[in-house]
């Protein structure tokens, strides 16, 4: 039996960047499982942007994490205690147990992994949410044809390399945006988009032009932000703009300052005929068998590559998702919790 | 042989709202028709907001009028001399002659109107390209489903009109907004909106989330400006938003004062998986058939009315075109040319 289950509680709410300050770590008692209940330890941590929304009160689709709650997360866990007729110890599975180390489940959401087949860690990245994520987004709300380009940003990241890897196979062009001249690399030379552009360059907006000579059919929304600006003026009538993602906004708190951007975005959508749709990917549940089965696929076809970025230790989690926050992570962000 | 073609041509680009100094009624000889052509009296002309955008030549959709053109517009006319196989003098068709009393047509785009089906002049409103952008945008975009709650502005207006009715023929509730008492009047007792409000009260918005409980699932789009920011708030997650207009913001010439509306118009799209779309009724023409058997049938049960405002005379078409863009027009406005 471990000694006690480390954890990683919401201290405070933050105002606009979140700090070291807003998380506590803490020891609890481990808990025990009951009939019926599996004991997770766990092994992985994913830290993914949408947790600073978690971290507000402000109305969404999910509710707040409560101050002193655990902060919620997905994971990667090994069963080491069952009472649950469908796990055996040493089970590994896909659980949501939030950052601490070890948690009870009776087995709801739970989904076995198997190690031989991929590393579990892709599970929380390209063959799981994020993965998903630009998998539905893509192929459901934009639906790329052959020859269109489509622009992602943060493409280096787990979401923004499946977006751009996806388009090609689709037969599109993909334009990644990236910070920085090593993740503009991978970007191209691992992902193999056709082009990758640093979103820090002071020319960036020209440089995104250049790259995109036909304009933009396709623009992946998940940072929002200066990209927005650069991106907006070469989208072409019928763009489509799923928005997943708002990462550079996410710490600002309002109200935001003029000119008043609506009218133009609007007149837009108007006369180009723009569709812009927000989602998060468990609308679309029942493609995630589809997507299991392709995405597999092009992984072992080596159609598809994916990139991790794992720091080591639970009590890292706080400062690692502030870097995510502002791009210092490259590739999918992973805490090893043990 | 008429002695002359009464034209409004476009004298000047309006910079904000049109005055009359940016248009000329001038007299041209009438065209005389070649082989295959047929020589039309134009007797309606139909005025739409999206006039307006044809007069400035900022980028759009479509090419604008140019200076000293003929205002473009679609008309209800009169074949009058035919050397055309398929066109006889008599026949009444639709055709797109713009803003003047005579024209030469090679048949292409004319559609031959039944003065028995229907009044001829609703192939400019409720059977035409109004009737369409509602209906298109309404039930292939906004898919109302029962029970649902749709929004629509400028409701005693031939777009807002249809789209209220054929709401609750799908059993939504239709929530109408437009100008002043009489307007509102029209929309309840004669449309059959479950609600109408007057978007010139001074608790508009209070009113606006009094008549909609359980908040909006579709706000079609035809006006922009301030009924927006009170429809903004009340959205429910998966709304969708069809956008075919935005006559309140075409005067505007921008740059638009803060505070910066987008973030917070992202915020939501993102947080409440928002449907926006701009569309214009052309890029949806393989439902034309479907339209024109339903509203025919739905205008002979008596479940989708109209109204029309009439003005005389080709001379007023400025004066009630400036009205239009400011809402003086009641019904569907259309000038009597001849």
């Amino acid at each position: 039996m471990p000694e006690h289950n480390l954890q990683v509680v919401l201290a405070s709410r933050p105002t606009g960047r979140p700090s070291p300050a807003n998380f506590n770590v803490v020891q609890a008692p481990v808990p025990a499982p009951g009939t019926g209940e599996v004991l997770l330890k766990i092994r992985y941590l994913s830290l993914d942007p949408y947790m600073r929304g978690r971290m507000s009160d402000a109305k969404s689709y999910a509710a707040p994490v409560g101050i002193g709650q655990v902060m919620e997360g997905g994971t990667v866990a090994e069963v080491i205690e069952s009472r649950h007729p469908d796990f055996a110890v040493g089970d590994i599975v896909l659980s949501h147990s939030g950052w601490q180390s070890h948690a009870v489940s009776d087995g709801t959401g739970l989904r076995k992994l198997d190690p031989e087949a991929a590393p579990v860690t892709t599970a929380l990245g390209v063959l799981g949410m994020p993965g998903f994520t630009a998998y539905a987004g893509l192929l459901t709300i934009a639906q790329p044809k052959p020859g269109e380009t489509v622009v992602v940003a943060a493409a280096s990241g787990p979401v923004g390399s499946a977006v751009g890897q996806i388009a090609r196979l689709k037969g599109a062009r993909a334009v990644g945006i990236a910070g920085g001249a090593d993740k503009c690399a991978v970007v191209k030379d691992a992902f193999g988009f056709d082009a990758a552009i640093d979103h820090r360059s002071p020319t960036f907006a020209e440089e995104l032009r250049a790259a995109c000579p036909n304009g933009i059919d396709v623009y992946f929304e998940n940072v929002g932000g200066a990209v927005w600006d650069a991106v907006f003026p070469l989208l072409n009538p019928f763009a489509r703009i799923p928005v997943c993602g708002l990462v550079a906004q996410y710490n600002s708190t309002g109200p935001f300052e003029g000119p008043d951007r609506l009218p133009i975005l609007m007149r837009d959508i108007l006369t180009k005929s723009l569709l812009i749709r927000g989602f998060i990917q468990r609308e679309f549940v029942d493609q995630r068998p589809a997507f299991y089965r392709d995405m597999a696929q092009w992984i072992a076809d080596g159609r598809v590559r994916y990139k991790e970025d794992i720091v080591q230790g639970l009590e890292s989690a706080p400062d690692a998702f502030i870097g995510l926050l502002e791009g210092r992570n490259f590739g999918k962000l992973i805490v090893q919790v043990s």
